[in-house]
C-alpha cells in the first residue's frame, strides 16, 4: 500500500456517534490480505431486507461488481461481504470463480440464499489474491457478529483513505424513529460514473426495493456523481443501500428520500475531503446551462483541469484557466453573457474583467481552505455543483509509489 | 512568468542547422511585453505566398485566432506577427479592436493588404496588454528584417518552454531542392483539439493554398492532435503553414505531403519533449480499435490519466491503471481479446496476467526515459499513437506559480 504520511487536513477532529440499525449485525477482522489492519467486513441482514444499488459504468467492471449487479435483480439482501487489499478487477474467469466460491461458502456458513449475498472488493487491480483467506475468515466473523459496530467496518474498508467516512442520523417520520447510517471509502481513482468507490448505507425504514432504487438513482446524480478527485473512474465503484424494513414510514417516501439524499451527499463530500493529497476543497457551481448534464460536464472540466487544480494549490486567482476549461468543452455557452466568479467576487462579465474586480480580495479567498468557483454560461436555466480537490505534491507522492 | 528552474532532460544538446526560406524574411525584438527576452517576431512573405492553417476548437478562441481564421479565407499571406507575454484571450471586443489596430499598422508600415496578415499571441489569458508596445516595435522589426534568422524567432515565442522547438530539412523533388523549416512553442495547457499551441512551418515549395490546407488538415490528426501534456486545450492553439511558392514541385504533392508530415510530427514531438515537468516520454499505441478516432480516445484516456502518469514517475508497472483508463471510456472493446503490453512485454492477455510476464523486465523498462504502452482492444483494424509525458512535482511547481 502507498506510504500515506499526511492525514487530510479535513479529517474530522471528533468521533461522531454511530447508531446501530435494527435488523442488521456486522463484524470486521483481519484475514491476512493486509498485514496490520482489518481487511474483511461482514454485514448480516434479517429477512425482508430490501436493497438498491448503482455501480461503475467502467467496461472493466470487476467480478464483485458483476455479481452485485446480478443479485440486485432479486431486490433482497441477506449479507454483504467487503474486503480491502485486492479488487479482483482484471482477474477474468478465475476471479469470477473465486467470487463464486466465496459467496457459496457464505451461503453455507450462514444458511442464506446465495443470490442475496452482495460482495465488494477494493485494492490493487489485476492480481488474484489468496482468496481462501477470505473463506477461512468466515467462522471468525460469525463469532464477532453481535459485538462489532459499523464504525469498525468504516476503517476496515480503507485503502489510501486517511480517515474513515461515516454518516449516522436519527429522525422521525409520522412519530416513528428511523435511522440511516452509512460508510464510504475512496480517495484516489475518483470520478464516479453512475456510482462511486465503495459506499454502503443502511436504514431500518420499511421501503420496497423499487422505491429505494428510484431514490438512490435520483440522488446519485447530485451526490456521488458530482465529485471528482482525479478524473479516473474505478473498476469497482459500488454504492449499495440496504433497508431492513423494521420501521413503517407510511408512504412518506419523499421525506425519507430527502433524508437519504443528506446521507449520500455527506458521504460523497467526505470522500472528496479525503481526496489524495487534498489541501483545498473546490466547489464549482455552474448555472445558466442548457441542461443539468451540460452543467455537470462544464463543472467537471473545471474541477478536473490540472492547471486550475495547481493554480489553486498556489493560491493563484488565475481565472483565465477557468475560461480555458469552459472553452475546451463543446457544451453550449454564450460568451457575451458569460460570468466567472471566485468566492463572492465577479471577475469576468460583459466580455471583460469586471470593473469591480479586486485581485487582493480574490487572492485572500484563494488562500483559504474552501475555494468557490461559479460560472454562469448564459444559455439556459439549469445548474449543477461539482466538488473537487486541488492537485498537490502529496498526490504524486502517494501515486508514484502505490504498490511498492 | 513561472519560475522555470529545470530544463527538460530531453532538450537537444546540439544546435541544428536552420535553413532560410527563399521568399521570406524575419526579425525578432523585445518590445516590452516581457522584461528580459525577445517577445515580438515578424515574418514578411513575398507576393504569391500561399497559406494553410488549423486552429483551436476552444469556444474561447482568442481574437488573434479569430483574425487568422478570417484571413485564411484569402489563401494568401503577406506577413505573420507573433507576440509572447499575452494571449489577448478573454479580452472581448476591446481585444479584437486592439488586434485590428495592430494589423492596420502593419498593413501601413509594410504596404501590404490587411487581410493577408496573420497574428498569433501566447501568454496570460484575460488581460489586455499595453498593445501599443507592439505597434511601436514595428519600425525596429522592419530595420532588422534582413538580418535575423528563424532560430531567433523560435526563442522569441517561448513562454514556459525550456528549449526552442525547431525543424529544418532540405530535400529534392524532381531534382529541385525544397526546404521546410518550422518552429513551435508550448509545454503546458497542451491537448490540442484540431490544432496546437503555436507552430509555424515555412517552405519555398510552389503549392496552392487548397492543396496545402488538405495536407495540413490530414496530418494534424496524427501529429499535433496526437499529443497531450495535461488534457487542457489552449485558447490560442494555432498551426499555420506558409509556402512562398519559389520552387516548382511539378505536382509531386504526395512526396511533398510526406515531407510536411515529417516536419509536423517532429515539432509536435518536440512540444511533448518539453512538456511541463517531463522526465519520461510516454508513447501509447492503441490497435484493434473500431476506428482511428476510437483508438485516439482510448490512447488519450491512458496518456491523460493522472494515476498512470504518476505511476510512470515512480517507475511502477501498475498496469491495472491502464486497464482502468481503457475501462472508463465508452469506446468499443472486447475484454476477451484485450492485450496490454509495456515495452516489449505482454502483461495481460486471455483475460489474465500473461504467464510470460516478468515484472523485473517491465520494471527495468519503467525506469527508462522512454515508456512504451501498447494495447490491442480486439474489435477492429484501426490504430493510433498518442505521445504524452509523466506527471511530476515540477509540473506542480511550474503551475502553482505561473503568474506570480
Amino acid at each position: 500500500m502507498a506510504k500515506i504520511t499526511k492525514q487530510s487536513p479535513f479529517a474530522p477532529t471528533e468521533n461522531i456517534e454511530v447508531f446501530d440499525i435494527n435488523g442488521m449485525e456486522c463484524a470486521s477482522i483481519n484475514c491476512g490480505l493486509y498485514k496490520h489492519k482489518e481487511d474483511l467486513s461482514l454485514f448480516l441482514f434479517k429477512t425482508n431486507t430490501t436493497v438498491a444499488g448503482v455501480f461503475t459504468k467502467s467496461q472493466m467492471a470487476s467480478p464483485p461488481v458483476l455479481t452485485c449487479k446480478e443479485n440486485l435483480k432479486t431486490g433482497k439482501a441477506s449479507a454483504l461481504i467487503v474486503n480491502s487489499g485486492n479488487s479482483f478487477a482484471m482477474t477474468g474467469k478465475k476471479g469470477q470463480k473465486a467470487i463464486d466460491e466465496i459467496t457459496s461458502s457464505i451461503s453455507q456458513e450462514f444458511n442464506i440464499p446465495k443470490n442475496e449475498i452482495f460482495i465488494c472488493s477494493t485494492g490493487v487491480i489485476g492480481y488474484l489474491p489468496e482468496y481462501q483467506k477470505i473463506i477461512k475468515g468466515l467462522p471468525k466473523l460469525k463469532e464477532k457478529l453481535s459485538k462489532d459496530s459499523i464504525s469498525q467496518t468504516a476503517s476496515a474498508i480503507m485503502t489510501t483513505d486517511t480517515f474513515p467516512k461515516i454518516y449516522s442520523k436519527k429522525f422521525t417520520i409520522n412519530g416513528k424513529e428511523i435511522t440511516i447510517s452509512g460508510i464510504a471509502k475512496g480517495s484516489g481513482m475518483i470520478e464516479p460514473n453512475m456510482a462511486t468507490m465503495l459506499s454502503f448505507i443502511f436504514t431500518d425504514a420499511k421501503i420496497s426495493s423499487t422505491d429505494l432504487q428510484e431514490i438512490v438513482s435520483q440522488h446519485v446524480k447530485t451526490t456521488f456523481n458530482a465529485i471528482t478527485v482525479d478524473s479516473d473512474t474505478s473498476t469497482s465503484d459500488s454504492l449499495i443501500v440496504f433497508a431492513t424494513n423494521q420501521v413503517e414510514i407510511d408512504n412518506n417516501i419523499s421525506e425519507f428520500s430527502s433524508k437519504m439524499k443528506d446521507a449520500m451527499e455527506s458521504l460523497a463530500k467526505q470522500i472528496i475531503l479525503d481526496g489524495e493529497g487534498i489541501t483545498k476543497l473546490i466547489t464549482v457551481k455552474v448555472s445558466g446551462a442548457k441542461s443539468f448534464e451540460s452543467a455537470q460536464i462544464i463543472g467537471k472540466a473545471i474541477a478536473n483541469s490540472p492547471l486550475i487544480k495547481t493554480a489553486i494549490t498556489g493560491c493563484d486567482p488565475n481565472w483565465g484557466r477557468i475560461a480555458m476549461a469552459i472553452g475546451k468543452t463543446s457544451e453550449d455557452i454564450n460568451l457575451e453573457k458569460l460570468i466567472i466568479s471566485i468566492g463572492n467576487n465577479i471577475i469576468y462579465e460583459n466580455e471583460e474583467i469586471s470593473p469591480l474586480y479586486n485581485e487582493e480580495s480574490v487572492y485572500k479567498h484563494m488562500c483559504g481552505d474552501y475555494i468557490d468557483i461559479s460560472v454562469n454560461v448564459g444559455v439556459g436555466n439549469f445548474s449543477a455543483t461539482i466538488w473537487g480537490c486541488n492537485l498537490t505534491h502529496e498526490y504524486i507522492n502517494i501515486n508514484a509509489d502505490y504498490r511498492s
